[in-house]
C-alpha cells in the first residue's frame, strides 16, 4: 500500500470528543441561554466516560464564555462574548504575517463596505462631532505625526460608532494593535512617497477627512463609499504592493 | 453616599487575574511561537500563587490555543487558530438576534469591501468556474429553491476564493449557518415582494449572478462593487426594514 493512501490517524483526543457531544447535545435539545444542563454524573453515564473527562470538557467550555455555573443549579448555558476571546489571541507578536496582513485587509472591506449602514443611522449630533475633530486638526501643523496618528484613528472610529453595529465597533476596537502594527511594519519596507496615484499610474485625487465629511452631509452612500476607497488608496496599494500583487 | 456612587467590586477571579499576568510575561518578554515558558512552579513562585492555580489558567490557555504542552519541553508558546474557538461559539439559538444582525451586516459589508481585492487577485480560471456555475443554474427552473440557495452559496463562496484572504475564507465558511439562519428568520417576518425597490421609491435595476461576472471580466473595482451592492439590495432592504431604519 503506498504511503499517501494511509489516512493519518485523527488527532483527536478523548476530552476533545466529550466537548463535542455536548455541544451536540446542547444543539439537538435546542437548549437556551439560561437553560441548565444535565449533571456531571448524567453526561459520564451517556458517553461512557469517566467524570474527569466531562469534567476537564465543562471547564473549556467555561473557558469559551458557553457555560458557567450557579450555585444549586449546576451548570448553565450561557451566550458567550465573541469577541472577548478573540481579543486574548490578537497580539501582534504570535500572529504569522500572512495572518496579521488578512486581519488588516478586514478593516479595508469594512471601511468600503459599511457606507450603507453609515448612512441609514448618522445622526446629526455625530456629524457635528466630525466637524469638530476636522476643524481641531485644521489648526495644528500637519508635521505633528503623533497627534495626525491620533486624529485619523479618532476620525475612523466615529464612522464605525455611525454604523451602529456593535459587534463591528467592538471588532475595530480589539483590531487597532493590529492595524497599528501592519502599519508600522509596511511603512518601514516600502518608500512612502514613491508610488504613483491609484492603481494605474495616473495621478488620483487625495481625499480627506473634510471630503468625507462633505459626502456624509451631501452625498449618497455610494459617493461617500467611492470617497473613502480613495481615502483608503494608501492602504490599499501599500497593502497589494506587499503582497506583490501590484507591479 | 448615593448608590450609584459605589463601584461594583470587580469581578475578576484569582486565576483569571493569574492568566493575565502570563499574557503579559509573555509580550513583556517578546516570545513567539515555538518559545517555551517558563515552568509551572516558577510562576507560582514569581506570582506568589498555588500551582493549581498556575496550572488552571495554563489549562484555559490551552483551551484558547495560545499555549500546547510538548513532552520534555513542557508548555510551548503557540499561534492560535483564530477561526477555532470562534466557530465554537457561532450556534445561532444561543446568540441573540441583535448579535445575528450584526454579524449578517459583516457579510454585506464583506461582500461590497472586498472588490479591490478579488479584483486584484482573480485567475482566468476562477472566472470560468463562475461562468459554468452562471450557465448550469441557467438551466435549472427557477422554482426549485433548494437548487437555487445552493447556486447563491456556491457563487459567493467563490467570490471570497477569489478575493484570496484567508482569514476572511474561513470566517464566511463558519458564518454561513448565521447568515442562513438569518435569512430564514427575516423572510417568514416580512412580505418578500411588498418592498419597492432601491431606497427610495425609484424602480432599481435587478444585479444577477451573471451581470456580476459580467463586471468582473470588463469592469472595474468600482463598477463591480457597485453591481454587488445592486445584487445585495434586498438582503439590505430586508436588513434595514427588520431594524425599522427604513420607511
Amino acid at each position: 500500500m503506498p504511503m499517501d493512501s494511509i489516512k493519518p490517524i485523527e488527532n483527536v483526543s478523548l476530552v476533545d470528543r466529550v466537548e463535542q457531544r455536548i455541544m451536540e447535545y446542547i444543539k439537538e435539545n435546542n437548549l437556551k441561554p439560561g437553560d441548565s444542563l444535565p449533571k456531571e454524573i448524567q453526561f459520564s453515564e451517556w458517553l461512557g466516560v469517566s467524570r474527569t473527562a466531562i469534567r476537564e470538557a465543562m471547564s473549556r467550555l467555561r473557558t469559551l464564555g458557553l457555560v458557567e455555573s450557579k450555585k444549586h443549579r449546576g451548570m448553565i448555558l450561557k451566550e458567550p462574548d465573541l469577541v472577548e476571546n478573540f481579543e486574548k489571541m490578537l497580539n501582534p507578536q504570535i500572529l504569522d504575517e500572512a495572518t496579521l496582513q488578512d486581519l488588516f485587509e478586514f478593516r479595508l472591506m469594512f471601511e468600503i463596505g459599511m457606507a450603507d449602514f453609515v448612512f441609514a443611522r448618522k445622526t446629526h449630533e455625530q456629524i457635528r462631532e466630525l466637524e469638530q475633530l476636522v476643524s481641531e486638526s485644521e489648526n495644528v501643523q500637519c508635521n505633528d505625526k503623533h497627534f495626525s496618528l491620533e486624529t485619523e484613528v479618532k476620525f475612523h472610529k466615529a464612522l464605525y460608532k455611525m454604523a451602529n453595529n456593535n459587534m463591528l465597533f467592538k471588532f475595530q476596537r480589539i483590531l487597532l494593535p493590529v492595524f497599528q502594527y501592519v502599519h508600522e511594519l509596511q511603512k518601514t519596507e516600502l518608500n512612502y512617497h514613491s508610488w504613483g496615484g491609484g492603481f494605474t499610474d495616473a495621478p488620483q485625487k487625495v481625499v480627506t477627512h473634510k471630503d468625507l465629511v462633505r459626502e456624509l452631509k451631501e452625498g449618497t452612500p455610494q459617493s461617500f463609499r467611492e470617497a473613502m476607497r480613495m481615502h483608503l488608496d494608501p492602504h490599499f496599494k501599500r497593502n497589494l504592493k506587499n503582497r506583490g500583487e501590484l507591479l
